[in-house]
Parts: structure tokens; C-alpha cells; sequence
């Protein structure tokens, strides 16, 4: 309902000055703090509802979600929480569930939807597995299809190759690695989809926190990477969907 | 054909031992380089070329592209070249185009097809509009259904609301922004598509060359957006491409 | 009373000579390093004093205080000490108040009187609040009359707006944000007063401790906006103090 | 006028339909991204407009410079431009004047009302005169009442601490610096007024470009300094603008 | 066995098709991504296997070590581990070994057997011992033949000099450094022979975690330095390897 | 005693060849690593040895003690240690003495003789003291005549200025500070002897840890500041040593 | 012939005292700093000499070149050159050679005898082929077996691949990329000899000059590379002499 | 003569008010910025005086020197000018000298008195010749008594070994290096009077325009070495004056 037909239907008595004047008010720009605070609204399919745990305590968050589930919200993630937060929540919510490699809280209560086609998630090594479990379960909450290889780095390159059907049948990519953070391009130039790179803080010395890895993915000579920030599993889960519920 | 077909094809005498060599020599990686270099490859959309015009002289440019007009490509693109380059390829090649401000060459021997769905590219300012005019030519050659928004900084954010149609028709979109780099993360809020995210060396003192942009854009409270590196109008083109034309 | 005056003083006898010395040897640069040590003389309005905790310990903070209460200071404030610090001083000092998020103690011995201007305190998301405390009780401390909008992250930029009223009756304005800092441009927007940029540390990955922030925020293209260190909530508030009480 | 009162004088016929929904389609955040770009509408004061003249060329500055005449502004300024692209200008406009210095064009064809408090522009050596001289002449532009401390300089520190009256008596100072960037602590040591920090790239070695000046004014012992970009002359005079002129 | 050979050997019967399909799928870049991970192909000499143990916890560790040796390994180097997960080892592998400063753990059942070429390792100081440590048992496990002079520093470049025999009768040299990192240029000035130069993150203040070493080493006068990681021992030991044990 | 006159000496039966073999194969570097080290040798004076604890276990650093007191020393200094290591050093030498602020200890049986010239050590604040507390420690071990103003940053720059007698009288002044670093400035422009600037990681933010102080110090508009590394205080007493002792 | 030797022979009338003490003044170090200027003595094989040109004029290289020759050297090599200098050589040593992409100048009087072992040079693109083209001269000029395969970038991975057998039968690699550098790993995870890493400066925006590459390189997941300074083809030539020509 | 006496001195009549006036209002402080603009009064020995040429152009330096002569200055040093700006000069004033390398002007009219005391300025090679030319003819003029060793480098090391006896005669030395900086570590060994290390630009790549030899020299193992700005030949020589003339 665009000003216009606002405006006609208030003259016409179909709605109030007050309603009138509510939608009026309602912001185009809405999501976009709020998705920076607790990524629920911009985030909201179906009935699910995100927070972003880092930074708020455990009061805070479970505040946050009767809030939402009082507003009609099912599913609940919360990410960058921690132990202790988890067993206060799991105190008032006893289906809550805490995945301890990348610190987050799902609580569902209603089955989610999944697409079609497929998120291939790949990481590099045993260390990059917290952020690609960040990616996972934020996908899964967001109705994606996910498929992962988290042993890609282990098992060798051979591998990778070796499960070149897998890749090739995906739909969209997101690689993980720290280190040089080579292995995006690699990917890159074994298919045509979308292909998410996440730099992860995994190494030493002039690794620099994930710098290394960052600059090599922003620098690759794979054309067409998508590079998210440092260790950022929830931005790539967030922007395959993106790509991939674009309609 | 796998490799298990070749195996039996050339068994069953359907190629030869040569032609079975050749095939199952083809490594599966062979697009990496290749786009790095000239990104002709993994770039070819029907006839089409792409050449990184930057650190080859114009002998180099213009000795590739004979061989690739050979090899049977009807469209070329060539990028970062600069006028003195364009001037020794239109001596040979009459209907080439030159792009100055994003610095292109382009010779066009066969209409290029386009997508149904379209791509938005918004600049912020004046000083952006190279890199606009990169991802657009870019955007263009690949097939992509291009619409733009270069005067979105000097209209204000009125003219960007203004155009919320506009904004709210693409399947995806490129944002491309100096400075402090913020432009992507309003336009992350208003819509649910593809964000891709340009940061650009427009500024000056503490912008170091586009640091800022980049590390604004890396760092956005909007979910989900695709980064590339400063400056790179192409890379965000390509990936356009890789998100729009993935089938 | 300028040098030539005291001199005549003097030798008229109106003063002696030790008050012409005491007088003559004034420095003009007393505050400078003052302030930067204890903060007191120059923060000075009525009988307030501040002290500056950090690497300080207990018994020199309590010090100082002793000293400064005995030379007739009625209200004290502590910035950026800590719990075990403040047990040692409310032992002596039964009516000191300690805020933890900010880390700040006050004691309050006399009524601070405020002035009519309002100063707006807006931080962008939980995570930011320490740092809104610390401005919000610093600013208290000075006499300025302060509003908080600490949830406009949690509350979306709809919530901002819908607060337009506060925020376009403010007289200055201090944004506190992390991550990619943009908060200050979108205020900046929308006022013609002053508006006080505070880039916190609040990130992770290409954050770097809350460069990023400072980087968006010095390279705002919102023109005039001032800029302060990362976390530093205090000289937001001073700087406050020095624009709206500058007669 | 707000939503309410605009459906009501719609609804009594006192505006119609056309005029409703262009009253409410004004973005409240019009202002944000036009200063991003020619900073003229939000510097808009009386029928004055500004250009940020770099990434620009001399038509497209002279084609806003029209533009803006047509729709009734009196005085131009355009920063960061160049003395051929003032040759452009200048045959159009003959009024048109050239800063060299600081590279600033400006059109006054009505003239700007003074306010009565005094701005004072304080740089430290020869070489920050660029910056001072666009400092100065946005602020005269902006209606600030401008007294200058150039030689500050050379004359040495006395010669600052010998014009303490001219210092003690402005009401709001912008101290520009290069290298180490002290000056603007001793500055904010003498008065209690906003003292407004502008670091310049002037230096060599390790001062990286300002770095030095820049972080020195970010870490300043003296509380409450507003820092600016480096070499931000133009920002400080608008921020100096929004402290003495916010009422 | 080239893919020409394959292919005769599969027509001719020699092997059938799931044996040629899976020789043919023998990826020529299996090595890399392996030695990213866990080191242990590429590694590989002889029945050493080696595992990268930081980032991974003592159960997966234990896991990699099982099936190594199930699969003939009869040696394992892990490196970067730590005493709490060397403790789970030892109970399963009682000849387990533990190298606490450099946080190594050896499990060797089958001598391994020496080249004559000599590696030498020099440190520079006390602090730089687990470098020296990672270095010195890694080139070890590798079959080199290493002497080393771990008291450099503390003896005086006297010492070093003093045992100039020893150095010019090494086959390569391993140096570690770390503050300003000068020590392999004095080493690269009295051999011919490779010198692997080694950063460490030993220094304070602006060492920057090694930083100032690592640059000093790139920078070196001294014509033809290595340079690894800053505090990568390892790599230089298995660097070391490449250079004497090419053949 | 030269190449030369060793030979003669030799041959003429004046030394023997032991001696003579001595004698030429004293490095002339010998003093280059010692002090990277233990600073020991380069460090003594009469018999007075200095050992850098970091990075070096209680029992090494006892080991080196012991070693030097056999050979002659009769007080030690050991620089960054921590109470650990102390109580292990005070059961062996009773009369050691620990400066916590600094983490010194110090070993002294015999009187150290004092010079005539007063270095004067200035700390702007509270925090900095333990860096001005090593450079005190060190200096007096040295056999400097130190004379200290720690408080300086509390009583404001009056007080420094009230003590202009006690700065103008000393041969050479130690200035150290964190945040801006701007005191060395301050300090270099009332004295002509030289000054020694030590930055500090005093600060926040944007201080990185006393890079902001080191380049404030470095790009000084004071000319002839020395610059020592951050928290170096042993290094500046060293230097003070330099330059007061040199004869 | 150690010091105890020569002091026998001296007194045994086997060397003169002028002998003996040139023996004797015969510094260890006497290469260090040579290498560092003109690289000439350190670099000596055969009468070949090195010069560094960056720095120096025209009238000081040929300086340098003559007293070169006069002291017997017959071969010359000049790095960082340009033409201008080389046409003032040229005047003189009419056989004076100039390669143009590396700034290179030759002049050879005398075969250069050539190892066995080979080295392969390896670029990523067309842009690297200047770093290239200076390993390769220099390399050449060091008695090295060089090959090279300049267009590995243009001709995709699969060229590398179909390279195989070149690339395997090399004793040494040495491996020039830009951007993200990550060639190196690629081929070092196809060989076990020793693979030296040269990061270029190609590259835009947020490769910084080549540090992007540097960072990957010494970040690389294929253990054991040798990394130099960034452009460095001479220090990449001079490490393969020493690994390849180490008697 | 402190404020009492002045004031007893007015009192008495031995002064007037004008002259005590005067005498009071002289701020401790004067040398401060005087120096950092054109350090004059600070630098002023005898009748000599120092103008910083950057940044001015010829006719503020002109104007600068004028004045100064008026005011009785004899000898005149400008630093950091060009040849365009010496003509200016050299046209008025035709005893003036330029000194190409460092860019230096003198104006020399009185005999400058050297002091007895050697500075002596050792530079590692070519191309930090300017540099050491700057400290140079910046020591001669201030009295200093200089002596140079600038080919250090191109003899190698043994020359400076060679010129042992140079070196340990020397009051005080300055070391003037790029690249790895490492020089000063090296001479800092030789010797117990006070090193003042110079880093230089000079390098390429990840020497980031003299950041490597800055942190080389900051972190030296050698104790006790005073560092300056990068290129900074003039900071050097002036803190050597400081030294050396501390009366």
C-alpha cells in the first residue's frame, strides 16, 4: 500500500487518522538497525526470529526471546552465546538446544521449511570447523538446504575432487579457511555458482588475526568471490539465503 | 563425460588413444588460472572474451585478442586499459569501443543476450561513477539485464527512496560507495536480494585509499552482504553473473 | 587582572608580594596536564572533581579523593575503575555509588544544578551501553540535562525516527556505535545541532578493536560531525560540556 | 507540518492529493546523502549552496553550479577544485573567485549575514595554511564570524600565549596541525570553549599522512577534543558552524 | 605410471576399470591441502607421518594418530599441542614423547634413519628456545642430520664466531630471531650456503608480535635469506628438508 | 694494542702464543650479542651485571646469576621478572630486593659509585610510573645521579614549570608518557640537553597499544628528541648512560 | 689457515708481517655489508660482479663498473637500472646489454659456465613477468640451468598441469605472483624441492602494494616455502645459487 | 631572574614597568613551537639560524631570512628546499650555497667556532647519502666538529672495521640506514658513547617507505640507541648538538 492509496483510503473512511498516520510513520528503512541489533525482523521467515548474543547478557537474551515468542515468533537462534547463557535459557525454554563449537542457541518449535536447491558448505580444516557450524545451523534455521564438507581440509585436495559431483551440484558455495585462505578460489574455478568466501582467524604470526586470509580472498584471481568479514558464518548462512530465497 | 565414459569410449574404439589422453588430461581446475590472468575462460558466455587489460602493453592486448578472434570469439572486453592502448587496437579492430571514465574496451561483432532479471547498479557520488561504469559495462557483456542509479548521492536519499520501486524490482544489486562506505548498508535494509558491496579509494586523509569503505562494508550491521575488493567494479559484475545466471 | 595590573597592584600596595607571585606564576597552561592526570581542575564546575581510575590502584585513588575533598571538593567522580576498587573506597565513603557497566564511581555530597539545553545520548546496540553509561554519568556529573535513546539498535531505525521529536529538540547529540560505525551519518541527517561521533570496540574480525568504527566515522560524509577516541564515553560528555556551557 | 496535520489540511481540501503525497514523501533523511555528495542542500544557508568539487570535472561542476542558480541560490562555493577547472567557471561566471591555497571556488552574488560569536582558526606552521585558508573561507561562507592565528607558528608559542585574549575570547576554535599534532591539547588546556582538532597530512616519515596527527589528537590528555578527517578544513568549519549556529 | 600408461595397461587387461578409473582420478595437487591439515602425505617420509595439532582437540588427535598407524605409519610428529592433550596420547601410546617448549609430541617406533648434510639451527636468544625446539625436532623426525647452537646469544657474536667451523661446515642453517630480527643477516654474511631465516614473537612494544623481525628479515641486506612465518619452526625444519634432501 | 704490535710482541717473545691467539680472536663485535642477551658485558660497570629476565624460567635466570657472581660480579640487576622468579632468587641471595611495580630485582654487595651529573626521569601519570620506576632502577645502577617527577602529570603542567629549576639544572631529562605522548615536546622546548622520550601503552583505543606516543614522539616538532621503543625504560637509562658516561 | 696457523707461519718465517696481518684483518663479516651495496664481493663467481643500481646515478654505476674491471672482473650485472643509465654505460662498454622490463643491464666478457640442476622460474601473469625477467638474468648471470614458463597465468592451471614434467624435473622453483599470491601453494604441493616464494606488487586496492601476496605466501598451507621481499627476482635468483651451488 | 626578583627589581626601580612587563610575559614555553616552525631561536647558536623549507614557498623563505638578517642573524641554514627555490634566494643573497643530495641552502657570513668533541656519520650505503648529507652540514653548522664515513657500505664491513680507531675515538655517532636497519645494532656493539640511529626510506616493497628500519632500530638488541624520525638526518645532528654542547 503505497502513500497514495493511503491517503485515498483515509479519505474515504476505509481506515482512521490513526492508522492512517501508523502507516504513514512505518519507515522504509525499518530492518536495517534492526537487523543490526537483534537480526530478528529483517531476518523473520515464517515465524523464526534471530539474536545476536555477543554483547548482551543472559537476562538480556532471554528477555529478548519472550518478548518475540509472545509476538507470535516459533523458532528462536540466538549466536555468540556461551555455556552459561545457554543454561539459563535452558531453564525457562527445556528444548533449547546449544551447538558449543560456534556458541549458538536454537529453540524450534516448529518444523522449518527447506528450498530446494542447494548450500554446499566447505571448510578448509579441523579449526574453521566452528565458523562453518555457524553457517550451518544459521542456513538450516533459515530453511536452506545445506550440505557440508567439513573434512575437505583433512582429507585433501583429492577429496574435494574426488567429491567434485557434490560441488558441482550445488547451488551456491560457502568456503571457509583461514590461514592464506586460498581455497576459495580453488572452488571458484570449479563451477559457475555463487561462491561465499569467510576468512577465519585461524592461524599465527603474520596470519594476523585473519588478515591474511582476508586479503587473499578480497585479492583472488577467481573472478567474482563474495567475501564477508572475519569469521563471519552467520553473514555468508545469512547472504546464501539471499541468493538463494531471492524471490 | 567422465572419466569412466572415457575409459569405455576409448575401449570401445569411439576415441583414440590421443584424443583419450587429451581428455582425461584436461584437469578439472583449468578455469583458476585462466580467469586470473586474461578471464577470458571462465568468463566465455557464448563467444564472448574478457581481458585484464592492466600490466600488458598494447601489443600484448592487442596479440590476444587476435588469437582469440581466431580461436573464434566474436565479442572482446578488455579492462583497466587506457586510451593509448585503445587507439593501436582500433587501428586494426574500427568498431571498437572505448570507455574512458572506467577505462574499457569493448568490440561488440555479435548482440549479446540478456537476461530476463535485472541487475541494479548504484553509485553514491560523482567520484564513483568509474567504477559504476566498469561493473555496468561488465554487466552488459555478460548478459546481464542492467539498470542504474549514478546520481543516487546527489539526489539524496529522497531520490534513493523515490526509486524504492526501482530498488525493490532487482534480483540483485550492486552498491558501490567511498568514504565512509555506508551507502550498501540502507540499501541492505531495504530489500531482501543479493547486495553486493563496492568499496571504493574515493576519499581522502583517513580513507587510506579506500580502507574505510572496505572495512564499513565488512563490518555492516546488514546481514548479508557480498564484499569484493576496492575498487573492483568488474569482480562485482562477475559475481552478479555467478548469482543471476547460476543455472 | 593582566600582568600590568598586578604590577600597579602591587606596587601600590594593594596586593603583597607573595599574592603577586602566587598570581604572576599562574600558568596558562595549568589545566593541560591536569586534566589529563585527574581530570579535576579542568572539569571543575562548582566543587566537582573527576579522577581518571585506570591504572591507578585503590589506596591512590582514595588518595587523591581524601585530597581533594579535604581542599573543599563536595562531589567526586571515577572513571574506569572497578568493583574491588570501589569496595576499598566505599569503606571510607559510605555513599559512593558504583555503575559497573561503565565502570564509574560517584560520590554526590552536593546537588549538581542542570542546565536548561538537553544533550541526547543515542547508542546503537546493547553491546555499546557501557560506553552510553559512561557518558551519560559523566555528563550528569557536568550539569548537563541528558535524555538517553540506548535502545534505538534493538528497537530498529523506525524507532529513531519515531523519536524525531527528541531528537530534533536535542541541542547535541552523541551517537555511540561499533562495527561499521554509521549511526552518526544517519543523525547527522537529520540535525542541524552538534552531533558527537563514538566509535566503540564493539566487533570482531576486520573490526580491529574498533577501527573500523573510527574509520567510518572520521570519513562520514555527513559533514561536521565530531569525532572522539574508541570507548571513550567521557570525552564525548566533555566536549558536550564545552559546547553547551561555553559562556 | 507533520503526518497528522497533512492528512488534516488534506481531508479540508487545504492541500490536495498531488500536494499530500509529495509532502509525505519527503524522506526525513533527505539531507544525509546529498551533503554526501555537494554537501548543498543540508549546507544550505539562506540561498547559499555548496560543491564538493573533487572526482568532479569542470562541466560537471559548472552544470550544478547552473542547476542551482535556476532554482534560486545567490552564493556558490565549490571546495577541492583546481585553477583549470575555475578557468571553466570563471568564464561563465565572471564573479567567480579562486582560492589557490586550499583550492576552494566561490560565486558571491548576495551578501552572507555575520553572526557575532568569533570562530577562531589557529594553524601551526606554514604548510597547514592550505587547510586553514579552507577552513576560513567555508566558515565566512557559512555566516561564522572568522578571526585567524596563521603564524602561530612562527612566532612561537608566546606569540599564542601574547594573543591569549584573542583565544580566551572566542567561542568556538579550530587549532589545525600536522606531525605530532600536540597543538591542539594546549589549545584545549586555555579554554573551556569547543576546540575542534584538524590533523594534516604535513610531515614525512613516519607521520604516514597525517597518521601521527591524527591519532595524537584521538589520544589527547586535554578531555573533550572534537577530532575531524585529515585535512578536513571543510568539516571543521561545518562542525564550528553546527556549535555556533544550532539554535 | 603416466596416464598413457594407464590407459595401455587398462586395454591390455593388466588392470580393469575401477583400478584405472581410481589411478586416473589421482589428483596431481593431492599433496596440498593435505599438508595443510594435517601435514602427514606430503610429509610423509619414509612411515613418518605428521600432524598439525593446534586447533584441534586431544580425542581428534588421538583419532588421526589410530588410523595413521593402522595404515602402516610406524612414526608421528604432532606439533603444537599441549601437556593436557599429550597426557590422553600417553595413555594409549606409552612411548609417547612430549617436548613441552615447543609443545611437540613424538611417538617413534622405527629408527629414523640420517642424512650426512648438516643442518644447523642458531637462536638468537633464551626467549627464541621453542622456536629452536619446533625447528630442531621436526628436521629431526625429518631424517636431518642437525646440529645446534642454542646459546648464541648468549655467548656474544664471539661465540659464534668461535665456532665459525661449525658454521661454514653446515649444508644449510636455520636462524631464529626475534626483537629486530638481524641475526641471519650476520649468518648470510659468512656462508654461502641457504639460510632460512626465522621471525619471532619475541620483542615488546613495537616488535608488533614479531612483526619488526619478520620485516627485517624480508629487508635483509644480506643477499638471498628465506624467510618463514613469524614463530614457524616447523616450516623451516621441513624447508630445511626440501633444500638436503631433494634428490 | 693492534694487529701489529700483537705480532711483534710475539715474536719478539713478549706474549705468548696462547696470549697472542687471545688477544686476536677478541671480536671487535664481542659487545653486539652480549647485551641483546644478558646485557651483561656491555652493561658493566665496575662489576655490575644485568640480565633481561623475559622469556628466561626462574632457575635459568639463577643459573646465569650464579655463573656471573663465580666469575666476579658483584651486584646484578635482573630486568622483567616477576614475583615467581623472585622468591626463587631470594632463597639463594637473600639481599635481593624486588621492585614490583617494574618487576626488577636487584643484587647489590658493593656500593655502586655515583656520578656527578643529574639525570632527571619525568613520568607524565600514575601509569606510567612502572616504566619510569625500570628506567630509575637501571640508572641508578648504572652509577647516574637520577633525581625523578613522577607526579608531573598529577600537579598539572604548573607544577612542572614550578620545578624549572630542578629541570634546567640536570644533564640530561627522561621523558616518559603514554596516549598522545606529547610531554617530551613540552620538556624538549625548556631544555637544551638531551632528551629521551619513552612512549608508553598508557591509553585506549586508538592508542594501539603506544603507537599513538611513538610517532607523537617521533614527528615531534621539538627538535632532537631521542626516541627509545615502547615501555622501554631500561633502554633509556641505558641510553642516559651513553651520554652521560661517555667519556 | 685459523689464527694459531698463521702465527706459526709467521714465526716461522713462512709469511711475512704484511701477510700476517692482512690474514689476520681479514673480517669475518666482510660480506654482509658488501652484498648490501653493490652486492659485488659476496656474489663473486668466477669474475662476475653485482651491482645494485637503485640509488645510485649514472656517473657512480660506471664508476663502480670500472673499478670493477680494473680490478679483473670480467662479467657485470647491474639490477634496478633504467635506460637512461644504461645509455651513459653503453658509451663506454659498447657490449653492454639492457633489459628493459627488469631495468637490467649486462656486461659479459666471459662464458658464464653453467650447473646442471635446474631452475625453474615460474610467473602468474603478464604483469609479473618484470619480477620474472630480474630472476631470470640474474639467475642466468650465476651460472644457474634456468627455465622458465612465463605464461603459466595466461594458460590456465592445466598448462602448469600440462607442464608437469618440466615443473617435476626441476631442482628449484621459484614461484612470482600478485594479488593473493597463492600460486606458490599450488606448486608446492606438486614437488618436494625447494620452492621459493616471490610476491609481487600487482595487484589493486586492498593488496596494498604487494602485501597481500607476502601475507599469503607466508601464511601457505604447503609447508616449507621461501618467501622474499616483496618484487624481490634478484634475492629469489641469489637463495636458488645458494641452495643449488652449495659446495 | 624568577618573579620575586623582577618584582623587587620593579619595586626598587631598578627596572620599569614596561621591562618587567616584558620580562614576566616571556613564557617558559617560547622554544616550543618556535622551533617546530622554523627553528630558529631554539637552534640558535651564536648568530646562526634554521629555516624548515618544506611547505613554504621561495618567497615566505625569503622573507623569512630577511627578517632575520635585520634581526642580526649572520649564518642561515634552510632545509628540505629544491634548486627552484635556491635561485629565488641565491639572487639576493649570492654567498648562498646548495647542497644538491639533502636539498640544503646555507648562507654562511661568519666563521661558524667548532667544538672539540668528533660526531661522527656513518651511512650504510648509496642511497642513504642524503640523509647523512643533511645531518652533515646541519652538525657543521651548529658547531659540531663532523666527520664522515658515507662509503661504509660499499667497502663492507671489514672497512668499517678497518676504521675501528675512527669509530672509538668518536664522541658520538650517527647511523643513517634503510632496509632492514640493522647497522646500528652493529656500531651500537663497537662502542660506548651515545648511537643516534637514522632509519631511511630506502628499500622497496615490504620496507614501507622506511617502516622496516624504524622498527629494526626501535627493537635493536644493542642498548641504549637513540632513534629520530625516518629521514630525519636534521633531528639527528641537532640531538647530537645536545649532547655534545650540553653545558
Amino acid at each position: 500500500m503505497d502513500i497514495k492509496q493511503i491517503l485515498e483510503n483515509y479519505k474515504n473512511g476505509l481506515i482512521n487518522i490513526e492508522e492512517s498516520e501508523k502507516l504513514l510513520s512505518r519507515p522504509p528503512l525499518e530492518d536495517i538497525g534492526y537487523a543490526c541489533i537483534d537480526h530478528n525482523r529483517e531476518l523473520r521467515t515464517g515465524n523464526s526470529e534471530i539474536i545476536y548474543g555477543e554483547g548482551k547478557n543472559a537476562q538480556q537474551i532471554l528477555g529478548i526471546i519472550k518478548k518475540m515468542i509472545e509476538k507470535g515468533a516459533k523458532n528462536i537462534l540466538a549466536s555468540r552465546c556461551n555455556d552459561e547463557k545457554f543454561q539459563v535459557i535452558k531453564q525457562v525454554y527445556s528444548n533449547a538446544k546449544y551447538y558449543s563449537a560456534s556458541r549458538t542457541i536454537t529453540i524450534i518449535n516448529e518444523e522449518i521449511e527447506k528450498i530446494k536447491e542447494k548450500l554446499l558448505i566447505i571448510s578448509a580444516g579441523t579449526s574453521d570447523i566452528p565458523i562453518a557450524e555457524e553457517a550451518q545451523i544459521t542456513a538450516n534455521f533459515l530453511g536452506l538446504n545445506v550440505e557440508t564438507l567439513n573434512d575437505v581440509g583433512v582429507a585433501g585436495i583429492h577429496r574435494l575432487l574426488s567429491k567434485i559431483d557434490i560441488i558441482q551440484n550445488a547451488s551456491c558455495i560457502i568456503v571457509i579457511a583461514g590461514m592464506e585462505g586460498a581455497l576459495p578460489s580453488v572452488v571458484g574455478g570449479l563451477v559457475d555458482v555463487p561462491v561465499i568466501a569467510v576468512p577465519t582467524s585461524v592461524g599465527y604470526g603474520s596470519s594476523f588475526g585473519g588478515l591474511s586470509a582476508l586479503l587473499g580472498m578480497l585479492n583472488s584471481c577467481a573472478s567474482g568471490l563474495a567475501v564477508v568479514n572475519i569469521d563471519n558464518g552467520f553473514g555468508a548462512a545469512y547472504l546464501a539465503k539471499r541468493i538463494l530465497k531471492r524471490k
